[in-house]
């Protein structure tokens, strides 16, 4: 089969990918439409040390098993894929989990490709009325999602997301249908068109010092953590959502006087995610820029790296 | 009056300072016995930006009114004084308010000083049984407590103390107390012999990674919060309790990796410093190494920074 392979350094489209056989516990899902993220772009520069199949952000039909009771489903699937049988597992915390592979991006091949498996445990099915262009948001959705679980947000905190990218304006959205009380710092004043609401906008540097109760570093790029620092109130909450290779500028200091919470986050719950769209009030395929198919994938790289494409999507069936 | 005077980037002994004159609702104290804190030294090294009589660890006698309440109790008192009418004081957070000023810190003369002037509200009786020699370390102990006044620690969380100087120390000596499941971190095995209990010791780098629920950094040096978040499982929380001018080695992309939460930690509540010290539990005064008088100032600033000392105080009886 077809898929996108970083391998010794490089990103190439291969064409004799082994089809997953997977063990007894998993599944085998169709990708239909897949998301580049941040991730993807700082794994095919050879960041993050994964090498194989790229991609976890996808919408699917389960192939097989054929007697199985998800056979033929459109689903989504949580991408870590835990041992179930550690300590941290049996604490609670299977995305923690030290031998768990994740879909993409540790020990498991990823969904730019034309099939996966993962665990059927791991898989949500999709409403018929939520469209492939929107169930692929779904994991970055619930990565959103993720942070209110953590520590659900009060009616009163005034919420900075800084970063008007993929995650920022996704983080946006929600927060305009939960009703937070935002803003957005970013580069691109023209996005905010795409959004259910009309936020405070703002340019890096821009928004008063020391007036958000929480800020959420979405930016991606080296000064975000900086930026979202410089927003918060004393003993406000930085919630890190992004990895980057480098920070730039931050004073750690500034956490200890105005004693800062800083609070990373990952990956969330999925099924939430596909709730959420369901509810049809913010539709994130409005932040798709771009579509390929997955002959294509070279070129979907080069357009997700460039700063005027939102998100770009992968078109398994060509 | 004499005093420790930090002015043009030198520090001196000025035989020459006004008294202390203060508004109606704050009171003289003269000072009996100051400490020496890793704040001193940082601005006497010129990094905060603060010139005046340096100081906030102290207890003394109120001297003036002569007819107040407190007047001729021994006290310690809090150090940060808000203005108490700002947004952040009505918060509830007046020890962020933007116009306080802080005791030997910020704006205010500090203790290494034959008197000093504080809000009356600021100011803890000392009971007869808590010696001068003890009730020096209320601060310090106060900072230490704030800890579980931000997020109370769970019976059964694993709590790494990194840093055994002088701020790790009493958070050692208090978790044993309090029945934290402690380890220390740091480079001096045989400061256990001053700890009320033996917990396991480790020198940087040898205890083993992710197995604590809860690391404090008390280390003061660059290297401290790469080394507790080394020893944070995946969601654990990393309490910073001091600044240190650079940080060396963290990587912040394992915040998000693992979900950590870092709390910033600074000054704490003065009347539970006090209670603890009354009920006698662990006397902090085993960590006094060296006690100058206040016209060997100087000297004493020069041995608080020697790695073999550990609690260094100013006498101004002499």
């Amino acid at each position: 089969m077809k898929g996108l392979l970083f391998q010794q350094g490089r990103l190439r489209l291969a064409r004799d990918l082994p089809e997953p056989s997977p063990p007894a516990d998993e599944v085998v899902v169709h990708v239909r439409l897949a998301g580049v993220c941040a991730t993807d772009l700082e794994i095919a520069k050879g960041y993050m040390g994964f090498e194989g199949v790229l991609g976890h952000e996808f919408v699917g039909t389960v192939e097989a098993p054929e007697r199985g009771a998800l056979h033929g489903s459109r689903v989504v699937g949580g991408i870590n894929c835990p041992c179930g049988v550690c300590e941290r597992c049996r604490e609670g915390m299977p995305f923690h989990c030290p031998a768990r592979t994740v879909l993409g991006i540790l020990g498991r091949q990823g969904a730019f490709a034309e099939r996966i498996a993962l665990p059927a445990a791991n898989l949500v099915r999709v409403p018929d009325g939520v469209p492939d262009e929107e169930a692929v948001f779904a994991e970055p959705l619930a990565a959103v999602l993720r942070m209110e679980e953590q520590n659900p947000f009060a009616p009163r905190d005034r919420v900075a997301v800084v970063g008007d990218g993929r995650l920022g304006l996704l983080a946006a959205g929600v927060g305009l249908v939960k009703g937070w009380r935002l803003a957005l710092v970013g580069k691109h004043p023209e996005r905010l068109d795409l959004l259910p609401g009309r936020p405070p906008f703002f340019p890096p540097g821009g928004a008063p010092a020391s007036s958000f109760d929480i800020a959420v570093d979405c930016s991606g790029s080296p000064g975000g953590f900086a930026e979202a620092l410089r927003l918060l109130k004393p003993q406000g909450r930085l919630v890190l959502k992004t990895t980057v290779a480098l920070r730039e500028g931050a004073d750690l200091n500034r956490i200890v006087i105005d004693e800062i919470r800083v609070i990373g986050s990952r990956c969330g719950p999925m099924d939430q995610a596909v709730a959420f769209l369901a509810e049809g009030r913010f539709k994130p395929s409005v932040l798709t820029t771009a579509r390929f198919p997955l002959s294509k994938g070279l070129d979907a790289f080069s357009a997700a790296q460039n700063p005027g494409q939102i998100k770009v999507l992968l078109d398994t069936a060509g």
